[in-house]
């Protein structure tokens, strides 16, 4: 049996998770559904795809990750089913699974076809409910992803990006902050060694293993492998003023790379 | 096995919802439960009503709705159990289960005894711990309705109500708002044509099948059949100044219906 | 098969909890397991001690607890796993586990070793996903606690504490805030008898069963066996100023005990 990993940015005030799960065991009675993200932040798809990346590999091979941050719902986009080395992953073609997917190792990308593996009735703003949901059940059920549609030319990619080195600064990317405003950039741990120490607003960036002993702002190897910006049981995306998305200018104290 | 769906305004920064599930798994430990809403607007019997109404019937036939959406609680309100033609309701008389019972078809209503099949203690606060909990584990094991007390004499009847059309005019009720601004109205998707063109605010009320066509303020075709306001990746209930249970009037530009 | 009940303040936004799943489900894939708190108060040692302790006993025999509240993650602090009576508890040697174990009865207490039952890798800010998800895990399928590590010498002890009776006063603690803004204190009210009529701020505390019969602010019977300090539909917390781990003085009306 397959398992099914929801990741959404629907919140829990509202039944829009909650009606996606009728679906699936509607068709699936005896499927065995996770919640991997409830409330990611609503519309944010770069957030998303860093959570089902850092998340993904933890989970047991064949899972199906059913994932709903969709602000184009309703459009032209395509909804797609990907399976990769592993796994399987189900969304609108906006490049949220991106990242997860091809990091596994994308075998084959198909463009959902509305018929005999969706709802009937189709809403034009929820298709979590009248195509993901059930294409995610069936596909735990073990249709093979062939069988959903046509194969995809194509799918959209999204990627974290490097961090641009420059003249004596490297300028990061925010792609996720978190629920204590811990802010992840796209700066590989791997890569701080080579660029030395940094500064931030002028000030040294400490890098640090773990919370507790940090003061004021610093940096912390993240649990995903890459650089954040943290405080110790405050919010440091808040302080900064960081959002997802943003540019993060840090100074290289030793000059130039 | 009956599934058991979850609905309450507990939210998840408290225990209350998993102390439910505690006492659930305590009695009926095959029990398979899902969560629907966890996080209800705190109170409010006609968000809860709603939701439940547009949830249900994506679900399969013989799950046991387990709702507690019960400002009522520690009065003399019933704890009632319904069973109507596919599905089993199980929280307090206070309306939040009828629109969703009577659209299935009631076949039962009994008021729950304490007994048998609720805990022995009982705190005045708490009756999702203390009866429906326990109740609805029992029922997902089998128990009939009837077992659970006696027939009640009535239920409380709680609609979402026809709006009201006067001269030039259509006074809606918003029945619920999402975590995402979006309003949603007691204005059936099915009646729009035979009210032709709409303004809310003095401006023209386009309304379409999906948000990304949106500039500004919009009617949707909501996923429920009824008339949403909404706008694009943006709150359109608190750019309106609307909440559930308010009164919306919308002008039809073509005058008298 | 032993229910695996998790309580964390990683919050549904982000991936934590829902990862710590998706090692378990890889650890085992036979798991049951149920969301206790999501969303418990970030950092609050103490709250979610309480909700633990509130929650437990409604939970079936041998029923693995994964609480993960641990700021000092990365630290000294010990990761500990205790075995009491009925119960399984994991999580940081910082207190959060106490009430609750020690109330079932501990048995034994182990500091968990990084080895066989945790993941290779290990990051310094994600004990959750890195160490006690996959001890949870091993635990459900049936490894001892014995065999996760050695004996600790000791273990963090928290307690709720008694109120403070003083001349003519009562100097209670705020052990839990809820959802609600329903102050929880540590004065039993099996307690309530013997300190006579209250008074909060110079107006009497009127001590209810339920929070319908409320106006104003008001005493109320709740349903962890605490006297609360709450309001009917309205955030008592907000009103008096109170937090988690204040103190509140409450005056005995008939002056001394």
């Amino acid at each position: 049996m397959r398992l099914i990993a929801i990741l959404t940015d629907f919140g829990l005030r509202d039944h829009y998770n909650g009606v996606m799960k009728g679906v699936i065991y509607s068709i699936n009675p005896e499927a065995k559904v996770v919640d991997l993200v409830d409330d990611a932040p609503s519309f944010s798809v770069l957030d998303a795809a860093f959570m089902l990346w850092a998340s993904y590999r933890y989970f047991p091979a064949e899972t199906v990750f059913l994932v709903v941050v969709d602000p184009g719902v309703g459009t032209s986009r395509a909804a797609i089913a990907i399976k990769t080395k592993r796994y399987f992953f189900i969304g609108p073609d906006n490049g949220v699974l991106y990242p997860a997917a091809s990091a596994d190792g994308i075998e084959a990308v198909v463009r959902i076809k509305q018929g005999r593996f969706t709802l009937e009735s189709r809403s034009g703003t929820f298709d979590g409910r009248d195509v993901f949901a059930p294409v995610a059940a069936w596909v735990s059920k073990g249709i093979a992803v062939e069988d959903l549609g046509d194969k995809a030319e194509g799918v959209v990619r999204l990627e974290f990006g490097s961090p641009e080195i420059g003249d004596g600064y490297v300028v990061a990317r925010v792609i996720h902050v978190d629920k204590f405003g811990d802010v992840v950039t796209n700066v590989p741990i791997s890569t701080l060694d080579s660029l030395g120490p940094l500064e931030i607003n002028g000030k040294p960036l400490v890098v640090l293993n773990s919370f507790s002993e940090c003061s004021g702002i610093c940096g912390i190897k993240g649990s995903s492998g890459f650089l954040e910006i943290a405080s110790n049981m405050a919010n440091a995306a808040e302080a900064l003023g960081l959002k997802t998305g943003d540019r993060l200018e840090l100074r290289m104290a030793r000059g130039k790379a």
